[in-house]
């Protein structure tokens, strides 16, 4: 874990004044994902969780659903000059009959063979691929419990207490429990990070939590929920239009702005108690 | 235009107090970029600047360095079943002569076909594609003129104004004037648009010209800013590490953290008027 931050020199102006000192960033490192020795992508990542990384991404494509679906995980090593392993590389083995990834996924999620690349195909492409789907009658959580959220979820970054700039992904349960906690210069690698984890414990689909992230919600991170089973997305910035799309045709419970007591309900507010939503109209 | 920003109701919460009302969003759309005809990439990004983001990417990636590279840039239509355009597919011919992206590419510019994929490689990677090496005799900037960046490009950016979540890229001179500014829910989109725009006006490399990005410097954008010959990148947040080695390789001028006097300069101070680093010490 000694890779998650890095010391580097830095000129530092305060009001004017110079001073040269080191400082601590957060690390950033390409790894290569392979499922059956075969190259899928390459991500920048800060190191650490590697494995999770892996398996968490490849829960967000589609590829594997429960802990059975891998047979192993390993660093590959060895392709150098010097043999030696760069911790950079991670092959997943799948278990006998679950499909490898489809080749057009080493280019994207979203990609269709067609000129009719559109958001509409995006979530077709999102929903022919959910293996979860979000109860309406699954979690439920208190307005009171929910604006705790972000103090907890700053409270346990340590990395970005060293570095001032990390994202984070945590995973709560219904009562405001932290249950998982990864930070990363990538927002989508946090939250595969934190999926990957609950895959290998055998806590798939994630029914009763709620996924909270640094900074904004994008299809891709509402994507990531909705393929984890998790049925409620919290960020403290803005979502954009898919996301709520996304989250609309989903039944994933999405808010955006939570700062203080105040946060913005974009689909889904049945989950939230008490019902807030004005008599006479659904939201 | 029309696409940037897109309405959705919203269940706003303040101090506890719900009302249903409509909500502006940043737009969000997945768009193709293809190459004579090849599907290159799928990015997730706000609609507009569409032919800039595109040839913006192809800069970034090393396929095209000037306006004469690129033949021409369409929209690809009529692939649907029933023969719409969704603006959402663009492809770039390439002049004769111009070799097309390596099939390689097509997964990531870091990727390696060894197991020995580390943050040296990707070092290499960029140097080996490099079209513009950044002079050290170029640019200079004083540092009065850089405190005032964050507060210009903040007040350029119309579309956080009404959506209060998106990303953003400034061109500036020397003398801090703003000459291209790009809004998109991704940063890197953000800064491709702003590259294909200059290159399509002839005006790369960008030798006397600071980009500065909202949020964090990551490898990528600071590859970018080198694949364009944009010999200084200002970020109001944190780098991370393998930013700051890509800059000390490439001679770019990085700094972060840049709020009202204070700034952090990781790399390059030498660009940065008046003379701050301390006697007798480098930086």
């Amino acid at each position: 874990m000694g890779r998650v931050t890095a010391r580097r020199r830095v000129l530092r102006i305060r009001e004017g004044v110079p001073s040269q000192r080191p400082d601590t960033l957060a690390a950033e490192e390409p790894m290569e994902i392979r499922v059956a020795g075969r190259p899928l992508t390459v991500t920048m990542r800060t190191p650490g969780h590697d494995f999770d990384l892996a398996v968490g991404f490849l829960v967000s494509e589609g590829v594997v659903r429960v802990s059975e679906d891998v047979a192993g995980i390993r660093y590959c090593a060895g392709a150098t000059a010097d043999g030696s392993n760069t911790f950079n590389v991670v092959d997943v083995a799948l278990a006998p009959g679950v499909a490898p990834p489809d080749p057009s996924l080493e280019r994207n999620f979203y990609t269709t063979s067609s000129c009719g690349l559109c958001g509409k195909a995006s979530l077709d492409a999102v929903r022919t691929t959910t293996t979860w789907p979000l109860g309406e009658d699954s979690l439920r959580i208190d307005l009171e419990t929910l604006t705790t959220l972000p103090d907890r979820l700053r409270a346990a970054q340590r990395v970005f207490d060293s570095t001032g700039g990390l994202h984070a992904a945590g995973l709560f349960t219904a009562d405001g429990q932290l249950t998982c906690l990864r930070e990363d210069v990538g927002r989508h690698n946090a939250v595969d990070k934190v999926i990957g984890d609950a895959l290998r414990a055998d806590r798939l689909p994630l029914q009763d939590s709620v996924l909270m992230v640094s900074g904004r919600a994008s299809f891709e991170l509402v994507q990531k929920a909705v393929m984890a089973g998790i049925p409620a997305l919290v960020a403290v910035s803005a979502p954009s239009s898919l996301a709520v799309d996304l989250a609309a045709d989903s039944g994933l419970t999405l808010i955006g702005f939570l700062r203080g007591t105040s946060m913005n309900i974009y689909t889904g507010a049945e989950r939230v108690q008490p019902n807030l939503v004005p008599a006479g109209t659904g939201n």
